[in-house]
């Protein structure tokens, strides 16, 4: 094998885009990043108009401008000519939604619609679609539509359906010139090779697509509203191929745009988080990546199709050849843990961290480690933005309890890293009792590299070895792994992740006193998950109504 | 009715002993107070005799000197005589417990036991009986005491008894040494007026004697230990007398002790927190007054005897004639949200409020008096130090649910008032529910006077008015009412609490709309409570013990 020939991954994030050129033997030779200039708009358009409440749009020319500068500092870094890069792939956050004309230009970069909110791309995290999603949940579950058990039961906002059918009722005349709604990840890879195609992911995760019945029937999107029929001839589209295909070459536009050469293989697009996959290593089924980040996402492969509450999708040829990507997800994660040291740490901690020259959360985790397991009597609940595995239920809270006048921020702050590592097993447990057993697990993201007292509570919690990638662009080298699938380097994904893997940084093994300690605290978890989220007492969501 | 008479209450609290002097119309004339030298020992005797945890001991010589110096305070503001001073009471903090030999003398003053921990003065919050306290209440619940009942079916390691056989199993030469065991208040009266006699609020509340059957049966005794066998008439005493009754007069050696003059009558030594009954003005049947201090006490008169759960006790004459005086109580009111304060809340909060000149307690009331009732979507069991009154158990913890990510601290303040209010109404219904309806709210005590939101949701949560004492030394004041008694200025307790009931501060009426939603949220805390406390869910308790 050749080291001269290059591969380019491009990570599209939330707040921007990250590049990452990989040699063939899967060793990065540069990186580059870029923030959009437009961000997340989430109170105003650029033109001043503003935007209902939990709206999330952003700017598609962003997506080009700032790819373009990630692309060129990486090649700046490596040194190499951009002719030496033989294959690239996109992964991009999903379901992040463009309405674009027939020359596939955004409708929000027409004249007629640039004060349209609804014509700007609507980002997985634009919650505008909730009622609509609450809509087609129920007429689904009312249908017994047979796709709806691989969804856990349950149609989110965050996915393409209810944002189309939001635009189709809050405004009609931009559905009506939409030639087709597309994933912002597809709409790019098809702009950059003029052929159009989308990932398999995207549609089988985010579009209730799926490899034996397609989309949902004809009958159903003409239940949901008269003027969705035919949308999936017409403003959608089949063209799916699966992940690490070729999806076309680089044409001259296309290379323009980027700054890369004419010709080069470009890999389908590819949901961003399951792109660290081939990063850290992943190639068997049976293995589950968690990333550990502001939320929690575990993807794991098995070779049969089963559907059950709190799978958030499953999704053949996603991953490995012939298998099923199971996609299970904690709502809120880190997102907690920074909740807690914003709202509910006191000035003398903040005080005692300057002192220290550390951050408040490595403060705390410091306090925290010198707890033992149980010590603290508190147990919480990790519900902050609802649960999405195993429950599947977005109108839950957050409960602790245990509090007395002696409690301390520390034994706070732990019991929410305790409580976010029960959640975690009762998905892994929620597995194993649907027929999936998880035999290795490997974690990624910032805090699995940065927060040991977390990782340990997580394979004390599990009472197995957790496994932490030491990867920190894992969804950019991930991609240049599948590039290089698709530029013919490497027959298939298996063998890609074998040379791609980044080293593990530490493996946890857990401590027998503590999980059995925490087996007792976990066994409390789920007793008192039973009774607020499966019907023991309902007062979560009476609360909301509230 | 002559005005040159004067009385003078003295009420020795936890840290400090006040003085009150009052005219015969009730109109205060001079104020003094005055620190306890040794405070609070918890850690250490002042020879460095260290002290176990949870110890709480006095020194009981500070009583008098402070007691002698408020009131040199108090004459010296009021610009009167001695010889003016008609009457005098004491209230006193309570189960506050000495162990004193023939001359009156407390054991640690003895050069014997100057070195002897269970020699001092046992503070009502010294909880090192807890273990005594268990032993006796399971004895008498296994034996069926008919006395258990009235006292919420449970021994509080804050009474007589386990104090006692705590003395007597860790310092049995102490016990030994002892002639009598005696409240600190009714030591003091006994030692001025040189007439032992023991107030009727201390035996029946805190030492489980009643008027019909007297203390526990010499046969319940023994069975504790056989050295307890006999106590009732040699180490304890039977010499009970009515509140306000003249338990005597200074003798010279008395006068001296105080700097009064001899011959001044001195009335029944009372509980501490009693003694604002007359200050606020309660002389009738179904008034109930609530304390809001660190933590909460309701006390009600009714003709009848009952025995309830979370009843904390129920003695006759113990205020109004012929009445049974009831005592519940919550076991932590102002010391959630003073541990909400010092554990709970940032930084940006602690400068928002220092740049305001306000303290934070009041920022989170400004930023929590604007949120809608139900807003925040939170709820609490206000249960940090257990739960006294109705549920009598205190291996308690508290809980809060509903939170999410966009939960700020000020709606987990107003959380935990709302919990805090809850739980007095959950007091309330319980009196209602045996019988003993609430016709009158009086509040009284710092957080009364200075906590507008507090009170105001209070109201809004019983759907009745509460009415705000503006009395500041509301025990003092009180005692010196008691006092008008005993020295024959006014013929009963009622009389004279009519003439020194000082005004009503402020009445916060129930806002019906609010009442309305909050008797919602108040039904989700019942359900919770009867889940976590009556068997649905023991979690706390198992959490406690790991």
């Amino acid at each position: 094998m050749k080291n001269e020939k290059y591969t380019l991954g491009l990570d599209f994030g939330t707040l921007s885009v990250r590049c990452v050129i990989a040699d063939a033997s899967g060793r990065d030779v540069g990186e580059g990043a870029f923030d959009y200039p437009h961000g997340v708009m989430d109170t105003a358009l650029p033109s001043g108009v503003k935007l209902p409440p939990r709206f999330a749009l952003q700017y598609p020319e962003d997506y080009i401008i700032s790819a373009k500068a990630a692309i060129k500092e990486a090649l700046d870094v490596s040194g190499i000519s951009k002719s030496d890069i033989v294959g690239m792939c996109i992964d991009f956050t999903t379901c992040t939604l463009l309405a674009v004309d027939e020359e596939l230009t955004p409708l929000c970069h027409t004249e007629k619609f640039r004060d349209e909110p609804h014509a700007y791309c609507k980002l997985w995290k634009h919650y505008g679609a909730t009622e609509e999603a609450a809509i087609i949940s129920k007429l689904a579950k009312d249908r017994g539509e047979s796709w709806l058990k691989t969804y856990g039961g349950y149609v989110s906002p965050e996915w393409m359906l209810p944002k189309i059918y939001e635009t189709l009722r809050s405004a009609p005349e931009v559905y009506d010139a939409t030639y087709r709604f597309v994933e912002a990840g597809d709409w790019l890879t098809w702009l950059i090779t003029e052929n159009e195609s989308h990932g398999v992911a995207f549609a089988g995760f985010k579009s209730l697509w799926n490899e034996e019945t397609g989309y949902p029937s004809d009958d159903f999107m003409t239940a949901i509203s008269p003027k969705l029929s035919g949308i999936v001839s017409t403003k959608i589209s089949e063209k799916i191929i699966n992940t690490a295909e070729c999806a076309g070459y680089l044409t001259k536009r296309g290379a323009d745009l980027l700054g890369l050469a004419e010709g080069t293989a470009v890999a389908s697009a590819f949901i961003d988080a399951h792109a660290a996959l081939p990063a850290v290593g992943l190639s068997d089924e049976g293995e589950l990546m968690m990333i550990v980040g502001t939320s929690g996402i575990q993807l794991i492969n098995t070779p049969e199709k089963k559907g059950f509450e709190g799978c958030l999708g499953c999704v053949k040829n996603a991953y490995l050849p012939d298998m099923y990507t199971y996609e299970m997800g904690q709502a809120a994660v880190g997102d907690i843990f920074a909740w807690f040291v914003k709202n509910c740490v006191p000035s003398s901690y903040e005080r005692e961290a300057e002192e220290l020259g550390i951050s408040i959360h490595k403060l705390l985790r410091e306090r925290a480690k010198a707890l033992e397991v149980g010590e603290s009597g508190l147990l919480a609940l990790d519900w902050h933005n609802g649960n999405r595995s195993p429950l599947a239920d977005p109108k839950l809270s957050s409960m602790m309890l245990g509090m007395h006048l002696g409690t301390r921020p520390e034994e706070m702050y732990r019991a929410w890293l305790e409580a976010s590592a029960y959640g975690t097993r009762s998905i892994i447990e929620n597995l194993e009792k649907n027929g999936i057993p998880v035999r290795r697990i490997i974690a990624s993201g910032g805090i699995a590299l940065k927060d040991e007292l977390f990782m340990q509570i997580l394979a004390d919690v599990f009472g197995k070895a957790v496994e932490v990638s030491s990867s920190t662009q894992a969804a950019a080298h991930g991609s240049a792994a599948l590039a290089a699938v698709a530029a013919g380097i490497y027959p298939d994904i298996k063998s890609a992740a074998k040379a791609f893997a980044v080293p593990i940084h530490k493996t946890y093994e857990p401590i027998p006193k503590n999980h059995e300690k925490y087996t007792k605290l976990y066994n409390e978890y789920v007793i008192l998950q039973n009774y607020f989220a499966k019907g023991g007492n309902d007062v979560m969501k009476r609360l909301m109504k509230k």
